[in-house]
């Protein structure tokens, strides 16, 4: 299917860019894809996102959209016709929505944090980011996938726990998600990864080890802080 | 309409809660209010929001919305043939809920920061507030509301800077929105308050004078941080 000049700038590592790349492939929508460079940003990111200059940025013809959620929500409204994101009832639809935002930002903050942090504060942050993850071990009991049988939304959406969380794993030297404790979030997570439309679409292993450490090391000497 | 067993668990003085009352008068359906000790919790708050234990909660038959963003959607979704809340186009979709996540995230942090300081700290944050202001009033170039010719979404969305701004001025000697810089957002916050329906629904003057006093004291003297 034609996609009417639709151009993805992202950055390679980015979750929430595969997220931008994953809802286009299932929809069959052609784009260009534009990397960015975070560190010396692009007069184009500045024009097309100059709030919060990041990525990833969808240009629909000349028209910027923004947030990774928001985007997905745009794309499933535009191309209708073809695999449908979010659920048709509304009532399942605002639980989607619900848990994406629960994964964006209280999931987001307790993984992250922990990554950020050593010794003690690691461990208190560990148990946090464990605790946040058990509502997403109940959502998947009876479920393949978060969308059911195939992936959908949902599963787009906390793609990044799939993504990011075995590599902080290795890194770190820590189990965020115990197969013993949370066997089908442990399952997805492996599931999910393999569906081939994915697998062809993750970063490569090695440059995201090494990116992934440099970033630890800005988490853990930046004073940004993460609760 | 009959609303279908439709229930807003609530607590008065929240701009949160305002936004949903406002919804469900727009779109006229009627609704049971209760109203929550969000000091000693509900059994029924609990049950039905374990998560986040906040209002507002939507019941609507037995089952339970959270997140007001999320609730206005789906009232939006349930309630189509009334009065449509979202406009039509998935463009102008998207703008609105990007606006709104801008409102809630960053508007919210800078404006409730800067009632949380004092001295310089609060004259620091006052301008950054006022900063993130400024995209508001060039939204509203050449339209009387958010919405258009009538409020809509976006209007509910925005209007706690309505209802709270101006009495956060009164309480702290500033002024957020300049009427000299900030022409049409200083006129919009005086019509959305005077439309009736919005009117009508506005926490008691005196009543949220004493409880944002009382608010302001915890915010200053609490450790939770603001940017």
């Amino acid at each position: 299917m034609a996609g009417d000049g639709v151009k993805l700038l992202g950055m390679w590592a980015s979750p929430f860019v595969l997220r931008i790349k994953l809802a286009l492939k299932l929809k069959g929508i052609e784009y260009e894809y534009i990397e960015e460079d975070l560190v010396n940003k692009s007069e184009r990111l500045l024009k097309y996102n100059p709030i919060h200059k990041k990525v990833p940025v969808l240009l629909h013809g000349d028209k910027p959209l923004i947030e990774s959620l928001i985007i997905l929500e745009y794309i499933d409204e535009t191309w209708k016709e073809n695999y449908p994101l979010l659920p048709e009832d509304p009532y399942e639809r605002a639980m989607a929505r619900f848990w994406a935002k629960y994964t964006d930002e209280k999931l987001w903050l307790s993984i992250v944090g922990a990554f950020s942090k050593t010794g003690e504060e690691q461990m208190k942050t560990l148990n946090e980011a464990q605790e946040s993850l058990k509502p997403l071990e109940e959502l998947l009991k009876g479920k393949r996938f978060f969308g059911g049988e195939t992936i959908c939304y949902l599963d787009i959406v906390i793609g990044w726990i799939a993504v990011l969380v075995p590599l902080f794993e290795e890194l770190m030297g820590v189990t965020y998600v115990d197969p013993n404790t949370m066997p089908l979030l442990h399952a997805w997570s492996q599931e999910f990864t393999n569906v081939p439309l994915v697998k062809e679409r993750l970063p490569p292993r090695e440059k995201m080890v090494v990116f992934l450490t440099a970033f630890r090391e800005g988490l853990i000497s930046s004073s940004i802080k993460f609760p």
